[in-house]
């Protein structure tokens, strides 16, 4: 990358993409993952704030900001659920990383994609320290654009083996098993949710409905499981019975976000949670019962999209996965930002 | 411009040049208060927060973003003093339009310079309504980046004729007056702020100090006066001495905000306040009184911002001065994000 510091970067959705096949989309995450690790690790010094949300009839535009002192990244995302029926992307995204030095902008990216792999390596780092040691069979219930991801991310950080799936909408099960019959997985598409989680040591579920909806009721649960509920992510959508989160031992993000969006929205405001990057740290211990239900309540943070930033910033170092953007006023003098406009004249 | 969803028009800094030469500086800063007018009319129903800071040691890093329903727009602004002895712009900026329908993004563009063009426009209508008629002497405290802008729109929207200069920096004043000496303005280079304001109907200060500063003192503002005072724009930034303020009738654009980074910041928070929107509306009164002083103490609001990326939006309908960005991922199938990855396969 150059060092203009008047040129910004740009990854377009094409050179994302072109990237993370450069890669392998499995070591993408990986990598991920480990940028998520050390900033869980860093949690304390970040500035952390409930995302700024502008709500409509029918979705949210939502800035996500953060900064750990020296970068400081934001993520633009919306979420419109009836987009989908339209042909449209139900979340789309960008970000942004700019130096706190100088508050210049230093790299700007799509981040749907970016965002799909990110919330994938978050559900791995989760399982990673909570699921049963030896765990080998992911349920995906909710087989739609965050599916396969989930499954490569768990089987590459956790070495899950085998994937069992569901959807309300058998198409979309078809979909992901095709996309991950090549994976070295072993798949199998379910007709029940029922059956998806028959043996499962982990269940994710990431469905899209914006509705409080149970899919997973209290009796489909058996002792030792570690549930992924990274479907409900905003204020009226859930994904699991209450009962089951009284059973579960219930691992957060950032508690003031997650208790509005998450599903522990069903639960009383001083409801216990622990906070994952405590157990990242060790200050606090994960799992310590084979027997235990774990459950992490997955909205998504800003720090794991500037740690997802932070590592499409240093994978570009490598790459010329990305074009120069003219973003940022350049004068000769800083204070004749007039002359400059004028000065164009004698170069159009 | 096109009407693909995926794509996004982006107005860089180069385009945002030529776009304005092409259409002159002064016309696009009078149809811009035109864009603001029709906003602060309908002031009611916008979205309104006071920005989002991430301070740090040297600057501050915010998001601004305002919705009316229709459109949601945001800035990325920062504001770094110390930047310019390193050559670097004090404040830089970029800035987004979306679908409050879709949550696509429909404009991204650099607002270094559109900020500076709005900034005047918004004094140029504080001025107009609330200067007395026939002003035509403007003084200008502060001879920095946005000194011409002020000069140039309060000539185009309020009719004044002679601006009189003055910087602490002679050097400023210098290059000021150079960029206005074919502007058809009467241009006096004043060596002290006492001389610039004197016979002035009008002062705007401009000042770029990170510090509680008095540029202007009690005894040097005489009756009728009307003053915009837009360089006290954070906490611990102000240009007006406290005894002016309390001689003045106060008006800004949303005092949450500008209580805390307004020159009002130095006086009580119940201090008497009005807002420059009902003026338009008429549902209050502006200058009744020609021995009045009045205030218009910006900071600049988001509204602004929005108001002057619609006017770029629909300038761009009959200009081809942007590029087109592959911002946003557009899967033939909304739920096959992954497939869209590995189909790309084939076309690298």
């Amino acid at each position: 990358m150059k060092n203009k510091l008047n040129i910004v970067p740009f990854v377009s959705v094409e050179n994302m993409m072109r990237l993370i096949l450069d890669r392998g989309i499995e070591n993408c995450m990986e990598q991920i993952a480990a940028y998520i690790e050390e900033d869980f690790r860093r949690w304390p010094l970040f500035d952390k704030t409930p995302r700024v949300a502008s709500h409509s009839h029918d979705g949210v535009i939502e800035l996500m900001p953060t900064s750990d002192g020296i970068d400081y990244g934001f993520k633009y995302v919306n979420g419109h659920p009836k987009n989908m029926k339209d042909g449209l992307q139900t979340v789309t995204a960008f970000g942004l990383l700019a130096s706190v030095d100088t508050g210049y902008p230093v790299l700007l990216s799509e981040m749907t994609v970016l965002t799909a792999l990110r919330t994938a390596a978050t559900s791995a780092v989760a399982t990673k320290y909570l699921a049963r040691k030896g765990s080998k069979t992911l349920a995906l219930i909710g087989n739609g654009a965050q599916s396969e991801f989930q499954a490569l991310a768990l089987k590459r950080i956790c070495g899950i083996e085998t994937v069992r799936l569901y959807d309300v909408d058998p198409t979309a099960t078809q979909k992901c098993a095709g996309n991950l019959k090549n994976s070295g997985m072993n798949v199998i598409a379910c007709t029940s949710p029922e059956q998806a989680i028959e043996g499962a040591d982990v269940v994710t579920t990431c469905t899209a409905d914006k509705q409080l909806a149970t899919i997973l009721t209290d009796n489909m649960v058996g002792a030792g499981l570690h549930i992924n509920g990274i479907g409900g992510d905003c204020p009226g959508k859930t994904e699991l019975h209450r009962d089951i989160l009284l059973r579960s031992d219930i691992y957060v993000e950032y508690p003031p976000q997650t208790r509005i969006e998450g599903d522990i929205q069903q639960l009383d405001a001083d409801h216990p949670v622990k906070e994952l990057w405590q157990v990242l740290t060790g200050e606090i211990e994960g799992r310590t019962d084979d027997r235990a239900i774990t459950l992490f309540d997955g909205v998504g943070f800003a720090i794991e999209d500037f740690s997802a930033l932070r590592w499409l910033r240093d994978a570009l170092q490598t790459s010329d996965r990305f074009q120069d953007l003219d973003m940022i006023a350049d004068p000769d003098e800083p204070r004749d930002l007039f002359g400059m406009i004028e000065r164009e004249k004698t170069r159009m």
